[in-house]
């Protein structure tokens, strides 16, 4: 089998997989399951992750360069190694939704749009559910609710940094810098976007009046060839004149 | 009638409207009034609601094309049925200033300009009002006059987030919230414009140099009518020579 | 007398007059003159406050085109009118330091380096000049010190926000809007300004591949004189024979 | 010996010694060693200043046009004579890996890339070992251990600014404002290079379609070539018609 057909089999069921593991994760956390429901939820995710790590194994089976495979996604060997950003697995439906944009520049920023969307979207919640069980029973934490881990992500990713709620725990500030990183690339984004399209704008108008396009060109080409045909004309009428 | 025409005639009384909406809104957090008076403006600003509304199913049913019309108007359909964000209508005072805009590259960013202070200092307003209307009156707030909701609000749209005042309830955290997106969008509207503005100051000396135009063209083009012409000329003498 | 020779003539004066307003502003505030020299630092700010106003009287009437000057120079009737923020005359310097810098791209650039610069250098010392004055006796203020406002003025103007020290009074919090607003100017400009460079360097190289120059459309204009010049010769042996 | 040679010989002995010069700092400070050890230490970080120092007196003598490069390397003067910044020589290994990337357009953003990632993490590190010196025994210090001096420099320089941990020393707040300083520029690089890569990818397709090349520019040239040839062929057949 072709990696290329593995990866078209899989696309939805993994992602199917990959929202199962975030719901199994939030109920974990926000209802706090104990003794044996604790354990099944735990069950399950151990076997999730069992299923990633022979995806992640029989892709690079059947890839054809295999070296090349491996550069071009230590991302996924991360996901697989630490059990952590396992959740972020779920940004394959990103993957899946990109065949419906694929035409031109301005599908290009449409992409980019909906890549940041998703994923903020994404980091937010992962990130509030992530910081909850890292801090929850810590001595002296003050973030102690999913609301408040709510209010906490969206105040550090959008760099804002209110320090009213803030980690005190290691798992809890290591979560706290990709948030910020995750923020910092927003903020690029974005902007990086949004000149872009101003750019393009501003300079659409300005082209048409300056620029010679092809068919000006083939304009000049044609009146060549016409030339060419009177010349051809002449140098056929005089030889009988010689 | 055409949802142009309708657009028109309504444009100038909706944009009255809504900065009334924003002016009852206003007292009625700021003058705290008490029985008839509270009451009176409430019954107001229900009126106004139903109005919008009503100018909304008028739209869509006037629209050609009505499914196009509301996928592009989904903010408006949200600006009716959520009554907070319903203030926001006022944005749409922009909608006609922009008709003084419309002259080429410059315009396009003296445009975005216009937008961003118009949006930030609506959305600076609005949310302070909104803000201080949810915080108020809730245990362990900060946040309790206009003075100290305005300070707020510049501190989160700019994104420095000191964190002297910060809200305490949901709603004010969702305000809070849009306001640090808009904070977000309005650093990258702001460096995206300059970015532009900057590169086309650069590039602009180096294309009179690189570039050729349209004029030079039209000049290699009239060469060749000339030769054509000359052509032609020989043409006819050598035929009579033939 | 023409309004660009007062220019050049007034030009440094006022940049020194400028500058001994800072030093005489900052002197006040520093060093917390008594009785008589309070007074006389505030005779020589009152008296530098009527050379500037003289300075903008005098420009108008010089003006050619007083509404258009009137127009490009609302920043200039602020600072005359709002003595506040008087001390920002100072940028002139900068307005000075201009004419070194005129010579295409990478000098817009330098230009822009150079006034972000100093026009952070000269907001952050002024700002703390400023809030210090507006702060120091405020009840409950803790910016008390020069270190201290200076060091507030770095974490506002930088959005960072650490929030240890934060304004207590309406003008201490106007100045630290309008240091948030700098700060995301500042942000801006040195984006654009990087963004610029990038994009140019990277383009480089491609547009020598693709690009045809005004060379190239020169060598074609050669080569249809050439035949122009050849048709000529033929046009003038052809009679003979016809 | 030529300056370059010198440079390619000790290039690499000198960002070794950069690095010993970083690992016995930050031993000095994280194991706090008491009496002939801290001699001991302090010793080695005398000496290497030394080296640091002959090693740009020997590249100043060595330059052939001195005063270009002293403009040149004022950073570098900066770092011999300010010792606190001198750990900012190992950025040197920057400039040896500089060489495996200097291929065209990506090259440059990939170069940038690097940059910005060895910077960020080399800022954090040095910057939480110096705050850390700096503040530990500072009266109403909180920044005391160098797990708080890591999370604090990873707030600072992303301007999140929670304000949890901030310093209270000068030389600690020297150091915050060169972090916030690193974070601004950070984020406009970040930004630039992605604004530079959409820019590129959205106008690739465009190009494409409205540029003319120079091979479309060659094949109008040689249209013309063919032009003369005929006319050539015209006019040697005339004269003998004349």
């Amino acid at each position: 089998m072709k990696l290329e057909k593995w990866e078209n089999i899989t696309e939805w069921p993994l992602t199917a997989l990959s929202l199962l593991f975030i719901g199994v994760y939030a109920w974990q956390i926000l209802a706090q399951p104990q003794g044996a429901w604790y354990a099944a939820a735990d069950w399950v995710m151990n076997a999730l992750w069992v299923v990633f790590a022979a995806d992640y194994v029989i892709s690079m089976i059947l890839a054809p360069h295999k070296w090349e495979w491996f550069k071009k996604h230590l991302f996924d060997l991360a996901v697989v190694l630490l059990p952590m950003v396992r959740p972020l697995r779920v940004l394959r439906v990103l993957t899946a939704l990109n065949a419906l944009h694929r035409t031109g520049g301005m599908a290009l920023r449409g992409r980019i749009v909906m890549y940041v969307v998703a994923s903020v979207v994404m980091l937010v919640l992962i990130g509030s559910l992530a910081i909850l069980d890292a801090e929850r029973f810590a001595p002296g934490a003050r973030i102690t609710s999913f609301g408040k881990a709510l209010w906490w992500a969206f105040v550090t990713i959008t760099t804002v940094g209110y320090g009213d709620y803030t980690p005190v725990t290691v798992t809890g500030r290591l979560l706290a810098v990709a948030l910020m990183v995750a923020g910092i690339a927003l903020i690029g984004v974005i902007t990086a976007t949004l000149a872009s399209w101003i750019v393009d704008e501003v300079s659409a108008d300005e082209k048409r009046a300056t620029e010679i396009t092809q068919d000006q060109v083939e304009a000049v080409s044609k009146k060549l060839d016409a030339l060419e045909q009177k010349l051809d004309r002449l140098n056929q009428s005089t030889p009988t004149n010689g």
